[in-house]
């Protein structure tokens, strides 16, 4: 349902047969069509994982002890897209700064951190057998790392270089995203920031000058230097929990390191 | 995205979810905020009927054999979904009854029939370890099964009595459904009655005049009864299998049996 959702110039799903309804000439709504369509397309996805989890050729002994924490990423999955979709409508007035980084870091908890790192590395050392003091040190390295891959794509978001990130400009601004970033650009604002705010973030015709006066208005708080500091703080505390792992192999271990230093990177 | 989806008072999780966005007065679209809700809520019931088979205590033994059918059907069901939206927007125009009835019943076949009632119960015989011809017989009784509860469920979205369906009277036409019932109706139908269909089938205002005519006019066509002799000949057929097989106790064809009466009756 996210109209921005354009990656490396290839349209979303909704869009493509959108298109094809309106070139082929076919009756009725193609938008729907194409909505209709897009949804199918997810629900095929969301089963050929789970397809694909059950025939892995994993033991059988492996995959009945993943099988609990895949269950569990998806739902918790779920209900962090729709906690995404309830903060957007809900919006931020009357909260703190500090209620307001809360709510946004508990989406970033629960849509990405446990999805993109903690639960994919919990279902591998649970297939592994690795130790629960290590499961517990990997699940710290999973949610701390996952968070500050958040923040970083939170930064390129706004400042991104569309041909790196495959994004157009400021497409979060435009989406209006409610960010850490945002929640700390908004924290002691003086009034005419406030303003802007209230103008630009989230207009569907935001444009270039004003995606570049929202940036400068970010920088200009500090908010972006106190991101990169939680990006740093966060993966130093992932390092940390790494390293109190005493049961991974050698090999094992670098490559979860060097995995805190490619999800964190200023490019990617 | 089926706005007419309404059972027995209870609104569809979409509806249901604008209102609430509607009550709190909350930012942004509502619509598409009961979409972007009811969309995951279906994603959470699909992902929770693969944890239920994965996790239903059942054998591993019989769980491994059930489960390529398990996959295969909810492969063919988002298949037959997205077929069943495309011909709609693909239309009729041009096409021979036969054809037209072709193309309903290839529908009907890959929604209904194989998810509601032969791939259940080829996963139960997959799993029980049911012999090869009796698979095959299986087969055919759910396909034709099926293909009758799909028809007469098509006659009561036209004709049923909205107290027993618990949907609105005349709801396939006001959706425009294209129904093996519709392709007979307009069967060398007369200008006049082309006319009338394309005016009404599918017209969101339909009334309940509107709704009086269009089933005047398929009853007058003969198609009503054509449909009925359609339903007697797949129950037919459907038993005739079912009587085949040699590995199913009494009591299960028993069972098996009854089902054909109670998925075709006039009144459910």
């Amino acid at each position: 349902m996210d109209d921005s959702d354009t990656r490396r110039g290839m349209p979303a799903a909704h869009r493509r047969l959108a298109d094809e309804h309106a070139a082929a000439g076919w009756a009725g709504n193609g938008d729907r069509f194409g909505v209709a369509g897009a949804i199918l397309g997810g629900d095929l996805c969301l089963i050929w994982s789970d397809e694909l989890f059950a025939t892995s050729g994993l033991p059988m002994a492996e995959l009945t002890r993943a099988r609990p924490i895949f269950d569990r990423m998806r739902t918790q999955l779920m209900g962090g897209q729709f906690l995404d979709v309830l903060e957007s409508a809900r919006g931020w007035d009357g909260l703190t700064t500090d209620q307001r980084v809360a709510r946004a870091r508990t989406v970033i908890r629960y849509k990405s951190a446990k999805y993109t790192i903690e639960h994919p590395l919990l279902i591998g050392a649970a297939a592994a057998g690795v130790t629960a003091p290590d499961r517990d040190a990997l699940s710290t390295y999973g949610l701390d790392l996952g968070e500050a891959f958040q923040l970083r794509d939170d930064l390129l978001g706004v400042f991104g270089d569309p041909a790196h990130t495959g994004k157009p400009a400021g497409d979060d601004l435009r989406e209006g995203k409610r960010t850490v970033l945002v929640a700390l650009t908004l924290d002691q604002a003086s009034s005419s920031t406030a303003a802007l705010f209230d103008r630009l973030l989230g207009a569907p015709d935001l444009d270039e000058p004003g995606v570049g006066e929202l940036r400068a208005t970010i920088t200009a708080s500090g908010a972006s230097s106190r991101v990169e500091q939680m990006i740093l703080d966060l993966s130093a505390s992932a390092r940390t929990a790494l390293h109190t792992t005493t049961g991974l192999t050698e090999q094992g271990r670098e490559a979860l390191d060097a995995l805190i230093d490619v999800s964190t990177a200023r490019t990617t």
